[in-house]
């Protein structure tokens, strides 16, 4: 095998994304040099952050550039290697993007037993998604037992992560999702007291029914409506751990309109992204490892094959046609 | 002097406050209990969150009961006690309300030194206004000497604060206010490196100019569409002090546009009502007057003469036409 598939950014999308804005295109692999090796990506992740670098505005990362490999996290294989830490037949964790091989010089790389939980959890529940609703949780809410804490998305990656940690911690957990079946699966698969379905066209009423006591925490993945309607529910001293704006991703306004409750309710908001945060990943991997290995975290996945079907895949991913983690299995 | 003028609530606005929503009235003095004081009220400060307390909307603070003495700050002099802890002479702050007697019990009341600082200060920089600046500063912007500060309605009893404190800090501080009579004064007495007019039509344009490093930390007294204009400015990290919403104090809804950089920029927020903050008070207070008597904090006061003022008083603040602390002196 002399070359591999990759996909790069064809085009950026000035509203909706489309197959257009990417290109499949066949390189040759490289030779390694010294202190480099060669991953054979098993599994890429899809992740709604990549519609925003796929702008070229400012944001907290630059832009992926035009024609290069589309950015993102894999978990691979290592089949070659010139760098001393690491040998071929070693498991890990990279960001070796939307390609069937990556080379790495090691920077950044996470070892990984593929026996202590399935290679692909390392993407999700125990890789970023994971550590976000770790880091949000116990960073930002704070939460404590008794309290309501407030979920959107809840039926992803993170915000299924972030319930039961918060059921965990002995909370009542109140999800938000788009349709009758992601409701029923964020409550009778994961646990939650209560899931809205904010399809159903009586969000605010529905979200009241649902938290009688208020809220006193929001882990806030979408924005927009969504958002306003929880914060219409929020207790005093509240907390938001704002960690996804995806309605707004596509270049459209999402106004806020409760802000007034910002201050009536002395709320305390903090926008955050994980990465930014390593120094708590070696603890909360550990923590969210072992609660998966005891099956005490669930998860789902859904799983496109092959590197050709990941456009059409994050497209699904951004229109909510995923349920839990969006996978490419590429091998 | 057997009776007293008082102003009640008399009606609840819907929208704009016109001086049918007050009424005028005189009252007995009412006879002493054991255990209670009688103060005369020198000044009284007129605030804007008065007008949020006027609607019967949920709110930090229960609404103002029709009928019932507007609530408000003064200052006084104790004119007869039969308190252990208070004699007549004695000069105090207590939540005295629109009126020109009134009864404590003494919860509440702080002793003031009308020989340290002019009386009508302990309203304004060495009161309510003046720990407002001082808490949002130094425990939720926590600026830094060389860090960019914006704070709105800069030339207002809190925001005057506010960029002083953060130049003595060794701060950039850039205040936002409406015409070039304010924003001179803001520049020229008070010291701060530039001041935006949001009423000359270039807000957004204006501030970036006025911004040329970004924002890091943002003193929010207004909302809406200059709240807007500041968050557009931050920078990575950038604090937010909310304190004041005064656009949408007549129930107008106040989007806020920008909320994607609360994610992008990971900015932290927090609501605050600073008298939610007692233990701060002592060693805030102290160092405000301090600061004061040594010449290094100026104040202005815009004072409306008689109870009877308060009203138009009141609606010209909401207006944005007083300059400083808005007081009206009683005796």
């Amino acid at each position: 095998m002399n070359t591999y598939q990759r996909i790069v950014l064809a085009a950026r999308p000035q509203g909706e994304v489309t197959p257009h804005h990417f290109r499949l295109e066949t390189v040759p692999v490289p030779d390694l040099a010294e202190g480099q090796l060669l991953i054979r990506n098993h599994y890429l992740s899809l992740d709604p952050y990549m519609r925003g670098r796929m702008n070229d505005a400012r944001s907290y990362a630059a832009p992926q550039a035009l024609g290069e490999t589309m950015i993102g996290g894999t978990v691979g294989e290592v089949v070659a290697s010139r760098h001393p830490s690491f040998a071929a037949g070693d498991f890990v964790a990279a960001m070796g993007g939307w390609a069937e091989m990556a080379v790495s010089d090691g920077t950044g790389l996470r070892r990984l037993d593929p026996a202590a939980v399935p290679l692909s959890a390392y993407l999700g529940v125990v890789g970023m998604p994971g550590m976000t609703a770790w880091y949000g949780l116990n960073r930002i809410l704070e939460t404590q037992a008794g309290q309501t804490v407030c979920v959107s998305a809840a039926s992803g990656a993170v915000g299924s992560a972030v319930g039961q940690l918060a059921k965990l911690r002995g909370c009542r957990v109140v999800g938000i999702a788009g349709g009758p079946e992601k409701c029923g699966y964020v409550v009778r698969e994961l646990g939650f007291d209560a899931c809205v379905d904010y399809r159903a066209g009586n969000l605010r009423a529905d979200l009241k029914a649902a938290t009688p006591d208020g809220i006193d925490g929001i882990f806030e993945n979408v924005g927009g409506e969504v958002f306003d309607a929880a914060l219409a529910r929020t207790n005093p001293f509240a907390r938001v751990a704002l960690c996804g704006m995806i309605a707004g991703y596509d270049g459209a306004d999402i106004p806020m309109r409760n802000v007034r409750l910002l201050l009536a309710n002395r709320i305390t908001l903090r926008g955050f992204i994980v990465t930014e945060h390593l120094d708590d990943w070696p603890a909360g991997l550990a923590e969210l490892g072992a609660l998966v290995a005891a099956g005490q975290l669930k998860y789902r996945e859904t799983v496109a094959q092959g590197l050709a079907s990941a456009p059409d895949a994050f497209i699904g991913l951004l229109k909510g046609r995923n349920v839990g983690k969006q996978l490419v299995k590429l091998v």
